[in-house]
């Protein structure tokens, strides 16, 4: 299972920070690191701070954009030291390896950590399924980049390393939920058509796309679902286009005579 | 509880990781710190990596043998990220906190942190009521002093803090789940639009009503997500009846003619 986490490391500013995290993902047994467009990479520093931990650099992959680096991923998960307002369903780090613990079909599992300060953004907060609060201390809760990482892989090692070998029903295809990719190509059928019916405007696109995104990723939805709603969507399309046929055969009958 | 928590930093070797380690304690809410015989102590590293913790720097106590610096202590632990016979019962970062929960009145409590590569001396580990063993990955057990203790006081904060759990607010009616007369509203509603789009046919009605059950219950509606939804399938009906009307104005214009 701690083969299926993949630490996501995005526009990390301080490249000592990025050889910290590789250290303390190690230590724990990560090895999946995923930078996303940082500051200083490759650098002396990472290198010199990740302390024999380099292999988990060397192989690190690096992506210009989140979007890209999650595509895969069937959980994304973001991290907090702050309590904020946020648009998907707050955990502690202890909930969150039980909420994998209850569904190890969702792997690949990728845990996104913002940049250093201002931690993630708003758009990288809206694709995540779970947001991870780390409680600290509401006075100073200026974690540091590496020693999030480290406390995340710590309780992932405690409930991963160990695992009793469950007798795991793997699921079909069918039944397993389905990855980020997938879902965009389920969001932007929805646009498509609530832009058809005129529910879709200029002025609520916005707040819609972020409303759908977020409904769709509570669902979790699995592939024979993901078929039920874009069969339904094209069922929309072929409804709009009968009747619009029948306008035409109106307008035919109505030269014809 | 936090208060009486002590973390003693033996014969530290970088500085920098005595400012780190400070700054993995304020962000728990820990402030005693108790250095025993610093390599280089003050030093501008420490206060540099210790990022606006410098009051733990500033009021940490300097000893110059560990036995002055426990003296006063009712509970002393020894930690380790490596598996060694010692001389004191094992015992995981969870139990610990589980032990001191069980007699809250053995405190102060000192917790030790050897050097940096070999841990704690025999002669250390010998004063230590109990080792609290930090698991590691047995093939790379380098876990750096400051996520040591980080690590032990994310344990002390989760099981001493009442602030540990999650921030929480109140959701508005809106952002609170639907109930689930509310619910099969919302899919009487979808079986109308389907049967309207053609999607519900007889023949998959029973299976369809129980996929769509499941799917919006893994979503956890709110009242709010629900508006969009019953939104969305109004527009379809409005759409169809647009594109009926136009049947109908040809159709009437075709009598006009």
């Amino acid at each position: 299972m701690l083969d299926q986490i993949e630490i996501v490391l995005s526009h990390t500013t301080h490249p000592g920070n990025i050889g910290a995290a590789a250290r303390a993902m190690k230590v724990m047994g990560l090895s999946n690191l995923v930078l996303v467009n940082p500051k200083y990479y490759p650098s002396a520093e990472a290198t010199d701070r990740a302390s024999k931990a380099n292999d988990i650099l060397e192989t690190a992959k690096v992506y210009s954009s989140m979007r890209q680096a999650i595509s895969g991923s069937r959980l994304i998960v973001g991290t907090s030291a702050r309590a904020r307002s946020l648009p998907s369903k707050l955990v502690t780090p202890r909930e969150l390896v039980e909420i994998i613990n209850r569904d190890l079909t969702r792997a690949p599992i990728s845990v996104l950590f913002g940049v250093e300060n201002s931690g993630l953004t708003n758009e990288e907060l809206h694709l995540c399924h779970y947001h991870v609060y780390i409680p600290t201390n509401p006075d100073y809760s200026s974690l540091n980049l590496a020693s999030a990482v480290q406390l995340i892989a710590y309780e992932m090692r405690l409930a991963f390393s160990e695992m009793a070998s469950l007798p795991v029903t793997e699921p079909s295809r069918n039944e397993r939920a389905i990855s980020r990719q997938e879902l965009e190509g389920v969001l932007q059928h929805f646009d498509q058509i609530m832009q058809e019916t005129g529910y879709l405007q200029e002025d609520n696109k916005k707040q819609l796309d972020i409303r759908m995104n977020r409904l769709l990723n509570k669902a979790a939805l699995t592939l024979s679902e993901t078929n039920i709603l874009r069969g339904f969507l094209s069922s929309i399309t072929q409804y709009g286009k009968r009747l619009n046929s029948k306008v035409l055969d109106k307008a035919e009958k109505q030269e014809g005579e």
